[in-house]
């Protein structure tokens, strides 16, 4: 296999753990509106389950492209009224940090040293639906090491669209076919592999706190399949 | 004076000295053009000199907007030409390389010390009209510890347009006046100071060999100045 001349990164789910981070968050924002007693693993899963909807709705809407902060705060919404709390009836300021509480989370133990190991060799971007301010605080807090934070944001469009994965491809001024793209989730590297990309899975069992991935039916035979990012930085000689 | 809550950084002349990345790398071409007996410091001059008539062309043509690497290939040839020499009887790949001088320029002395000093506490972003490829190759190689590689081609006008500081200002989710540019040009600090931006001034005398600066008449009382980014990380307490 030919290496790639640039890694592009999948962050959540990927290079994060939204799950236990959103949870753990999510917690003291529950108690706040008198839903101290519920799981908040399930509000957790009850928020990021609208995700799929919201991109889809963005394309069949013709909307224009709004951060992701924003679909992550109508997520939030939504998921509230579901849990039977009227979100109108909450303080903008506590809606507005229970929306932030995606940019503090943190990585997969071996994220840092992997995306460490990897930089070295190559240089390694974000090409995540999350928007720049979202992945650059998250970078800070976290330490992860990004040559370039690119995206939906910087691309105008959400992926699976190809023009995100072909966009990122293009202000790295490299062919598609020379860029991998990372990413724990099957239907990602489905749709980076038909727009001529690399693709490199990294299994990440936890992600849905051990319940089956919801894209298990789009595996194919990447690239490259590695257990975490630092069996990657072995696989890719760094 | 209010802190900033991010620092975006202008980048050729501020962070990295082109005149001499530039000089040193076109020796070597313009021997190859058979201008080896020409001063390359005077022909980096030659080239840039068109940088400022290029910025005024993309705006006065409305030409859709091109990454800078494209701008600095037909700065390439405009200057050849004058030099005498017909760019169409080059080389492609002579060319190519000649015109990716751009990427490889070198810090000035105190950058990476003052840049790693600055992250600490404050964001660190790039507003350069450089392009993300030219940008992130060029961090690479110097070591540069941006947090994110924005500007021109994330925003897609070329600064001094007001989009290219209003966007960035935007894309980390700040109000203009939370946002500081640090630049060693006053025409680029005088055009952020128009949009609502802090403005940080770092002199650099021997950007342009010595010779005086082209902007001085934009000279205001900045919100701060400092003959080095060291010297800045001393006054914002880093």
């Amino acid at each position: 296999m030919t290496l790639p001349q640039a890694l592009a990164f999948d962050v959540f789910g990927t290079v994060v753990d939204w799950r236990t981070g959103i949870a753990r968050q999510s917690a003291g924002f529950l108690a706040e509106v008198g839903l101290g007693a519920r799981d908040p693993a399930a509000f957790a899963d009850a928020w990021r389950a609208q995700y799929l909807a919201a991109m889809a709705g963005m394309r069949a809407s013709g909307r224009a492209f709004v951060p992701l902060d924003v679909l992550h705060r109508e997520m939030l919404e939504t998921a509230l009224r579901d849990w039977g709390i009227d979100p109108a009836a909450c303080k903008e300021t506590l809606l507005a940090e229970w929306t932030r509480a995606w940019h503090r989370l943190d990585p997969w133990p071996d994220a840092v040293e992997g995306l460490t190991r990897l930089k070295v060799r190559f240089p390694i971007v974000t090409l995540s639906n999350g928007n720049v301010a979202l992945l650059m605080n998250m970078a800070r807090r976290a330490g992860l090491p990004w040559d370039a934070i690119l995206g939906a944001e910087v691309s105008g469009v959400y992926k699976p669209d190809p023009r995100a994965y072909l966009a990122t491809a293009e202000l790295l001024q490299m062919e598609p076919g020379a860029l991998c793209l990372v990413a724990a989730h099957h239907s990602d590297l489905a749709a980076a592999r038909a727009s001529g990309l690399l693709a490199a899975h990294v299994a990440r069992p936890h992600e849905y706190g051990g319940a089956p991935a919801p894209d298990a039916h789009h595996r194919q035979a990447w690239d490259w399949s590695a257990t975490s990012l630092t069996d990657l930085a072995d696989q890719l000689g760094c």
